[in-house]
């Protein structure tokens, strides 16, 4: 499996253990969390933003309209960091400082380009509904050219990336296993439930399967 | 409701409809999150890093080991920024451009004060597990005075935070309405599994019902 090569920023130090560098790993993280959380730098303030996302190869795409002020910040070129985080369970341990939780995690540094070109930015919103429901892209209006040029698109590449993931059973100190206090994980799975039908459905409208049988990439139930 | 003052970095700009500044409403929001997302700068990068946290009036509450660089930094005290966000439901409009996602979200702004004295030092860590499983806290072993000693705790006063709210069906353009594409939501639910318990569970320990009849505050199910 071809790595990232981890950079100084991006190597993970506490818990080394948990550190992933394998594309397929970051990838796999990216393409089965439906939100990611955007860190910029505005005026010497951090804000991190919670946004969708969707990947084509090795390129992240955002979007947004003119009016968002993190995208008309970002566009002009400053560092930011993408952060997607997928929570598996909660580690219950028998010590209060062995308490953790299972998760995968992937976060990518660098600048964001702003995608002109009409063919990308019609395939990165194609991608950015696919990514939140499998084949949508063709089952529905696509963006209008009015849409294209009020939107804004922004590309990121995966080339400065980790992931860190956590798995399996709390880890407490040696002596602390003999105490009887329960330990263990709970998992947490996001479970998509019946879908609700928009009040204005138009006749003839009936919902396809990859609503009806909703699944992440990844999931396996 | 109390509202918190909304600032010009708080004040909820696009989709401002979905702005609400209660701090009822962001206290609920942090409260029934397992994690957040925090931003810090370290040398003009951005870094974005899933956590956990917890609520004590109108403070918040992290934590982390010496090691961890976030907290290392976030202690010398500059800016950052907390967002936790509630995925609720997949918005799926007649068009592309009019997707969107259901969800509850707030971020805090602030500089972070480390908490050195014992006894705030002791409540917070209490706080961060029994923010994750109610009462867990009395159940299991309390950090030991070396634990203390190595552990940093973090404290952001809840002053500058807003939060933001969609709920509902998709809002599609007029002319749309009529197209007969499936529209509505795809409620998205946190679940918890069967407990799992740990391979090395010592004899007479049983399942609590705050484990085994899992809720976060905020769940009506």
């Amino acid at each position: 499996m071809e790595n990232i090569q981890p950079t100084e920023r991006t190597k993970v130090v506490r818990h080394r253990e948990r550190g992933q560098y394998g594309r397929d790993t970051v990838n796999a993280i990216l393409d089965e969390a439906l939100i990611c959380h955007v860190g910029y730098t505005l005026e010497g303030q951090p804000y991190v933003v919670p946004t969708t996302h969707a990947r084509i190869g090795d390129r992240l795409y955002l979007h947004g309209a003119m009016a968002n002020r993190m995208l008309r910040t970002m566009k002009t070129g400053i560092p930011v960091c993408v952060t997607v985080t997928l929570l598996d369970g909660l580690v219950l341990a028998r010590s209060a400082m062995n308490h953790s939780m299972n998760y995968r995690s992937a976060f990518i540094l660098g600048i964001a380009r702003e995608v002109s070109e009409e063919k990308e930015k019609r395939a990165a919103l194609d991608a950015l509904v696919n990514h939140v429901v499998r084949g949508r892209a063709a089952e529905i209006r696509p963006p209008s050219p009015l849409e294209l040029r009020t939107t804004i698109v922004l590309c990121l590449q995966i080339a400065e990336a980790s992931a860190k993931v956590r798995e399996g059973p709390p880890i407490d100190d040696e002596e602390d296993y003999a105490l009887a206090f329960w330990a263990g994980v709970l998992p947490l799975t996001l479970v998509p439930g019946s879908p609700i039908e928009d009040p204005r459905l138009a006749a003839g409208a009936h919902v396809p399967e990859n609503i009806a049988a909703y699944a992440r990439p990844g999931w396996r139930r």
